[in-house]
C-alpha cells in the first residue's frame, strides 16, 4: 500500500522565503500535482503571516490595485475591540481576519522528490471573494488546457473559483463554479457520455454531515444534476465528514478516487483527517464498486504534532505510466508536505479486496 | 403602494381538503403565481399533518413507490427517545422529522382572487431528495414552457430542484439546479445578452448572513458565475437575511424584483418577514438601479398572530397588462394566502423615488 517517502516532509516552511520582509512562512501544504512537459509540478498553497511584533497585532491583508500585495494592519494587543478566537482567527471590531492569509506557488521537479521552489507568488487572492485567501487547489488538464480551481474565502463564506491555463505562465479567471459554501471540488479529466464530471462538498451544517456530492457540467463552469454520491458512515474513520482529494485518475479498472474523511473521535483532541479511496465505474462514475478506509491516517510526528495536529490532506497525485507508480503529495499538519507511493497494480489490487 | 384585498386571506386552510382521511391541512402558503390561457393559476404550498390521537404522536412520512401517497408511524408519546424540538419538528431515535409535509396543488382563477383549488396534489415529494417536502415553488414562462423550481428538503438539507411542463397536465423533472443549503432561486423569464440569470440564496452561516446571490446559465440547468448582488443591511426590516421573492417581472425601467427581508428585532419574538423591492438594470441584471424597503410587513392578524407569527413571504406575482395591476400573492405567517395589489406605474414611481 500507499509508503511515505523515508525523507518526509519533502517541502516544508524553512525551504521558501516570504513574499516581503514584513511576513514570514507559516506554513506550506495541500499542493495541487500535475504533469507538464514531463516534469512534476506542485502548486502549493503557502499561509503568510506578518512578523511578531511586542505589543501590537499584525493583522494580514490582500491589498489589490495594479500591483496586488500581501499587507498587515496594526491593532494594539490590549485593545478592547480585538478578541483572539483562536490560532487561526482575530475577531476585531465585529469583523473576523485570519492569522494567515495563502497564495499559491509553483514547484517543479524531474524526479517528484526533490522541487524547485518559486519565491514568487503564482497568483494571490485577488478581489472581495478572496479577501481571506486562496486554499487547495487541485488542477486537472483536459485536452491542451489545465484548469486550476481552489475554495476561495471571504466575509462571504466560502466558495470554488477556476482560473484556465495553457502553460502556466498566465491565466484566465472563470469565476465562481461552485456558490457558497462548498470546497473540496474534483472535476474529472475528460467528459464521460458527453457530460463533464465532478465531485463537491458543500456544508450542511445543521442538518447533515458534510458529503461528497456530485455534479456534471456541459462546459466546466456551469454545473448542474447534483446529487449525493457518499456519507460519512461509521467507520470510526470517516464518522464526521468526507470530501474530495486529487482529481479522479482513470486506471482500466475504473476512476480512483482518492478523498479525505474526519473523525472527531474522543481520544484524539480535535479533529483527526485520514485518506480513503474509491473507484468508480467508468462509463457511469455514479457507481462505486470499491471503497477502501483508511489508505493513510497521521502517524509520524510531522502529521501528529504540527499546525493543526492529526491531518494528512491530499489534493494532488500524479500517475507515472513508466513505473506505474502512484504518487500520492499531501499536507502534513497544515504545515509541510508528505509523499506516499505505491505501484497503481497494488493499489487497485487491494481496493478490489474491500 | 401595494395595497392589501379587503377579503384577505384569499385562500385559507378550511377551503382545502386534506389529501386523505388521517390527514388535516396544517396550513396553506407561500403559491407561486403565473399567467395560463388568460387565467391566473396559483402553485399552493399546501402543509398536512397526520390527525391527532390521544397517547401517540404520528410522524408524517412519504411513502414512494407505484402511487407516492402521505403517510404516518405512530410512536408514544412517553418515548424515551422522543424529541419535541419545536412545533415543526420532532427528533425520533437520533434522527429529525418534520411535524408538517408539504407538496404543491394547483388553484385557478378568472379574476385573480377567487380560487378554484384542486383536491388533488399536483406534485407529492418524490425520493430521497425529497423526504421533508416539497416548497415556496416559483414559475417561470420562458417561450412556450413554464419551468416550476422549488425547495426540496430532506436529511442531506435543503437544495432548489426544477421540473418543466407545457401545461400543467405532466411535467420532467430536472434534478437539483442549486445544490445544499440554497433556497429562494428565482429565474428571469429569458436571455439577457446570451444567458440565462438566476437569483439564489445559499446559506452562509456561521460567516456571513444569508444574502442574494446571482447566478448565469446556458440552459436553465447547469449553473454557474456566481457573484453576491445585495446583503442585508442595517434597515431595521432587512438586518439578518434576505432572499428572492416572484421571478422577476419586466418593465421599461428595469427587472422588478420583489425579495424578502428577515429582521431578528428584539421587539418581536422571533423572526420578522417583510418584503422590499428593487430595480435591475434591463441589459445587465449586477446593475442595481433602485431600492425601497419596506414595501410590506406583517400589519394584520393573519399575518401577526399565524402559526408562524409576523410572515409575509412572496414567491408569486403577476402583471395583469390590460389594467396595468400587480397583484402580488404572499404567504401570510405560514398558514394562509393575502393578496396585495398596486398600478404597476405607481409602483415604478415610488421605486424610483427611492
Amino acid at each position: 500500500m500507499l509508503v511515505r517517502y523515508s525523507n518526509n516532509p519533502i517541502i516544508k516552511s524553512s525551504d521558501l522565503q516570504a513574499l516581503n520582509e514584513s511576513f514570514k512562512i507559516l506554513g506550506v501544504f495541500n499542493p495541487a500535482a500535475f504533469l507538464m512537459n514531463n516534469k512534476i509540478y506542485l502548486l502549493l498553497r503557502v499561509a503568510e503571516q506578518p512578523k511578531e511584533v511586542s505589543g501590537k497585532l499584525r493583522i494580514p491583508i490582500v491589498k489589490n490595485g495594479k500591483q496586488t500585495r500581501l499587507t498587515y494592519f496594526e491593532v494594539d494587543k490590549n485593545d478592547p475591540d480585538l478578541m483572539i478566537t483562536d490560532v487561526r482567527k482575530y475577531k476585531w471590531k465585529e469583523r473576523e481576519y485570519l492569522s494567515s492569509l495563502s497564495h499559491f506557488r509553483l514547484a517543479e521537479s524531474e524526479d517528484g522528490v526533490h522541487f524547485k521552489i518559486s519565491n514568487q507568488a503564482w497568483m494571490l487572492p485577488d478581489g472581495e471573494n478572496e479577501n481571506f485567501g486562496i486554499e487547495d487547489a487541485r488542477v486537472t488538464k483536459i485536452d491542451e488546457d489545465y484548469y486550476v480551481y481552489f475554495t476561495a474565502a471571504s466575509d462571504d463564506g466560502y466558495v470554488t473559483s477556476m482560473v484556465k491555463t495553457k502553460d502556466f505562465t498566465t491565466y484566465h479567471r472563470k469565476g465562481i463554479i461552485f456558490p457558497p459554501l462548498n470546497k473540496d471540488v474534483v472535476i474529472f479529466p475528460e467528459k464521460i457520455r458527453g457530460k463533464y464530471f465532478a465531485l463537491h462538498r458543500p456544508e450542511v451544517f445543521p442538518f447533515a454531515k458534510p458529503s461528497i456530492w456530485m455534479a456534471t457540467s456541459p462546459d466546466l463552469t456551469n454545473w448542474g444534476a447534483h446529487h449525493v454520491l457518499l456519507r460519512p458512515n461509521n467507520s470510526g474513520w470517516n464518522n464526521d465528514k468526507i470530501g474530495g482529494g486529487p482529481p479522479p485518475i482513470k486506471t482500466p479498472q475504473g476512476w480512483l478516487v482518492i478523498y479525505h474523511g474526519v473523525s472527531l473521535s474522543s481520544s484524539h483532541k480535535g479533529e483527526f483527517y485520514s485518506l480513503s479511496a474509491m473507484l468508480l465505474d467508468l462509463d457511469d462514475p455514479r457507481k462505486i464498486l470499491a471503497n477502501k478506509t483508511p489508505i493513510l491516517s497521521p502517524e509520524k510526528d510531522y502529521e501528529t504534532s504540527a499546525f493543526v495536529k492529526n491531518v494528512v490532506f491530499s489534493n494532488g497525485a500524479v500517475y507515472m505510466k513508466e513505473t506505474d507508480e502512484l504518487m500520492v503529495y499531501y499536507g502534513a499538519g497544515d504545515e509541510s508536505i508528505g509523499l506516499a507511493k505505491c505501484k497503481l497494480q497494488d493499489f487497485l489490487i487491494l481496493l478490489s479486496s474491500g
